[in-house]
């Protein structure tokens, strides 16, 4: 039973059917008429015009995002436990041409307004020092915990007084949403972001992932960056089937519920155990390393995160049973 | 009626069939069995021992490629109208972080030992001149001319005599081997190639092709370039399906001869427009602006090439009626 | 006796008088009074307001205006035998992160508005084929030719018309302006240059170019990529003392005037041989190897070029007994 | 009276003199009798054959260092206050096209086995992690710390058992060698450093460098990185002269010496506010802002550097009645 990421997960049954729809000839790249229509479909989820380019992964959207609000010579503010710090290999840096990442502290790899301002302060105004030109967050972040609208407004206000594009990685976005049941828009635009890579590859989809752009100038030169990084497929109507079909009557924020609630169960199961408050679909919890493998002899699979720490994940097709026996064994331990 | 790529051609049903019996939870990344898989699949059908990565895309394929041979200091020999200089936007720079791409003439987009050693002689050997470390021949090539394994083999004792890395863009290389009926084998290793870019998106896949190390020695590192490239997909088993499926009983043959099939048909309608021999799935033509209308006007879509010339390009899955319909189009002008 | 290149000439007195001069403490880096008075003394040479670095070499000052006017996924147009393309081991991909140089042809290494013109059609307006961003030529070219201020202008005109930056490489740019005798002003800035590396190393100077941006605004974030390629040298009032040297009463022109003056002295002993016309300090000879042979058996060093080529390039210090034997020696051949 | 910074000190007369020197027409770039001659006068000094290249910069030495040391995709451990992470604009990132650093603690700038092992264990052995290859040390540190030859050593013996390569920033090496009366041979290769930034712009010398390396096989390349950098200057000459003229007689010791030995005196006078121990050529005072302005108004220029804190920095050609001048003014504060 498969409680180690949600990137493993299965593509729900619309996405592979509006995959198969799909299969007639088209245009190539992103000429067909589903890539055409991603403009429109976010900006009417938004609420305000926006650029969208679709890409296969996470780490290509981050990139190509941070590509796009810092030059060579800038850096880019993130929490230290950010994944475009520790889980990429080094994409943003590759993407930026050597960008500096300035990390940040905060509970929950979550930044504030005073720990961002902390990592500014402490960087001279000189050549000698690689100078910020972006701040990075992730919605919910690597501990599952989920910023709301006012605090992503507080961070908003911040990088736009110190001249920092503002990028979102929102590869659990979905699950953000859902446990703030707020609307989108609030929790990105009207709070500041310019960019937000949204993420659906973890909720449901294959491999697809939304580069939402809302300040759109920030857009000039991503195709070409898409292009140059080997990231504008041929057949790219099967990536925009894929986000249409999750768009399609708010399925995304379904399976974000369905991800988050299975996370509640198990940590209802493990209160006592919670390293983190549980908003989105992880869950951090203290556990001896016997503990862990009578877990793991009853079929349970997880990561060890730390010594005497484990995380377990949530997907969106998590099946009840699944959960419902994780959550007895947990009790039980 | 599509003839302007094979791009835009469907994917076949035995790949949406793996695809779909993919469609259950597995470890991710390439750790599941179907990734892990590949390189005794390849190695099967090549007789030798390989390290295979799937990626999504030709670019990223060849990118990776180049970056594996050649520096950031040192210079890629291909033909002026190699699709790596042409139509990537520079991603062999980007991947490689700035390597050169030195430019040998040759009919057809096909180079020779001749035209490879007069750019390399062109070099004055010292720190001012960016040195050739790498050949990237593309076969079947950009003008549907098909390399043997005798040419290959020329080229391939010409890299190895003068230290270059020998890289194949096989974006259509199904096409290339259903041409010559050769083993592949001949075609590659044993003619010198040290990485192949492996087609299968043109051929009836979604978005898979293989990089295909014959000299594993040369892999090192190239699992974090994809990664650090965001081509590490989450969900890599439905690559890996798409690739397995196309490689069961030949069916990427099967896929190549009924592109080639097509192309031949035309050609033999159009034999007198020919500018280049038709030995894969392209065509390309004389024809005047008035004659391109009127094939348009029938119903028929392709690419303006140069003043006076098109392109065709057939599938895997045109239809019989299309390329007949063609056909008769194309002698009636 | 040295006629191999300019490169290897003496440093003239008063650059070495003003660097003895220099040899106190001041503040580092370029935060000194001889360094803050480029901008001034350059603005008055051109009479415009300029933005000026100094830097130790040409490679670096063409390299840094280059990633100045073009993103990692433009390119430079630039004549096939420009020093940025064939001499400087790639450092225009590097500092530009991978831009690509699209090449023109035209006599004598200098571009024309024919030749550009051809290089941008033949580009497809796509995210595929790497868009044209900047225009580069060098003035006195390689080959020892001389643009004139309306043929710069020519070219400036197409570069707005087109969208693209326009630099001029001036590591010969006092023997151009000592040839034409004209306002440095009109060869520049009015004929649309953006930003021009004026070269004194090959003049008298020790290692001290100026990076001269006319185009203020193109200025941005180029202090940094300096730094970041360790071109901010710590003591830099010695680099700004050498280029005041030589612009004190117009000195820099006199040495130009000095190596152009000896290559006429020998274009005229070997006018039967002249590859190209002799406008600043540089001629290419039709030579057989015994002459060349016989030459350096007098003591003569030179380049070979070509099958059959030889050049030869003279230096603002040049001994006149040099030149008179060197002439005398073409003559008797 | 100048304390900010031995970078704006002035050139010792050697130095002036060997320049002056070699001021006659040579070879170009490196091929001067001067420069050639460097691998056997750093080869005597160290008692091993080594390949050194001069550059004119300690930012272009070290990052020319860690790209031979480290790939793209890898990782760098050094300092988190060292000078390739702080004061370098991100240059190592530049030349490495985009390694990361990975930050390690330490009293002083001063790593320990125990401090590089924390950051090593902590970084998971697979493919989505920039996995280390490099660790760099600054001898002496960038708060005037000297690391003894079993100090290195136990960090080199680390770094071969991790397989890293070992780097040392010798920006102010001489300042270490002079406090610890080392043979240089101890604390460099015999500790296993395998390539040194042996600096001697700070101590007397121009602006020139030398990148010295032990582990000859690493310079593979790096001629290459160096020209494509802009940094092989074409009259290289004058920077071998100031290297030669520094090593003879060991004046580079010499001066070393006399910069620590102000540094001593300061120290003596202001034991009381030292934050680290002096032991090569800069001070760290605890000091209040009204202090700090009661030395500034007697004509001390230095830099503040946190709150409560300044810095100073003696050079070699500090007059005595200077240090004497400002050892009483602390005294008297």
């Amino acid at each position: 039973m498969r409680f180690f990421s949600d990137n493993a997960a299965s593509v729900c049954q619309p996405v592979l059917d509006a995959m198969a729809a799909a299969n007639r000839a088209d245009t190539a790249y992103d000429g067909d008429s589903l890539s055409r229509g991603l403009d429109d479909a976010f900006g009417g989820l938004f609420g305000t015009p926006v650029t969208v380019l679709w890409v296969a992964t996470g780490t290509a959207a981050n990139s190509l995002a941070l590509a796009a609000l810092c030059p060579p010579y800038g850096g880019v503010v993130c929490h230290r436990d950010a994944h475009i710090q520790n889980d990429e290999c080094g994409a943003p840096e590759f993407f930026t041409h050597g960008a500096k990442l300035h990390l940040a502290e905060g509970d929950g790899a979550k930044l504030t307004p005073g720990s961002v301002t902390a990592v500014l302060d402490a960087i001279a105004n000189d050549v000698h020092r690689v100078q910020p030109r972006a701040l990075s967050i992730t919605n919910a972040t690597e501990y599952g915990r989920v910023y709301t609208p006012d605090e992503v407004a507080a961070l908003g206000s911040l990088a736009r007084a110190r001249g920092l594009g503002f990028h979102m990685d929102g590869a659990r976005f979905a699950n953000a949403v859902a446990h703030l049941g707020c609307d989108p828009a609030d929790l990105t635009w009207r709070a500041g972001v310019d960019v937000l890579s949204f993420g659906f590859t973890k909720n449901g989809g294959m491999s697809a992932e939304a580069l939402v752009f809302f300040d759109r100038t920030r857009a000039e030169g991503v195709a070409e960056r898409r292009k140059r990084a080997g990231h504008l497929l041929s057949k790219g109507r099967y990536l925009a089937a894929q986000i249409h079909a999750l768009l399609a009557d708010d399925l995304w924020i379904a399976n974000g519920h369905a991800a988050n609630r299975a996370a509640t169960t198990l940590a209802e199961a493990a209160a006592g155990r919670l390293i983190h408050p549980v908003e989105a679909n992880e869950l951090f919890l203290r556990m001896t390393p016997d503990e862990a493998a009578a877990l793991r002899a009853q079929g349970f699979e997880f990561y060890d995160w730390a010594a005497g720490e484990i995380r377990l994940v949530t997907s969106w097709d998590q099946p009840d049973a699944e959960v419902a026996a994780l959550a007895a064994a947990l009790r039980a331990l």
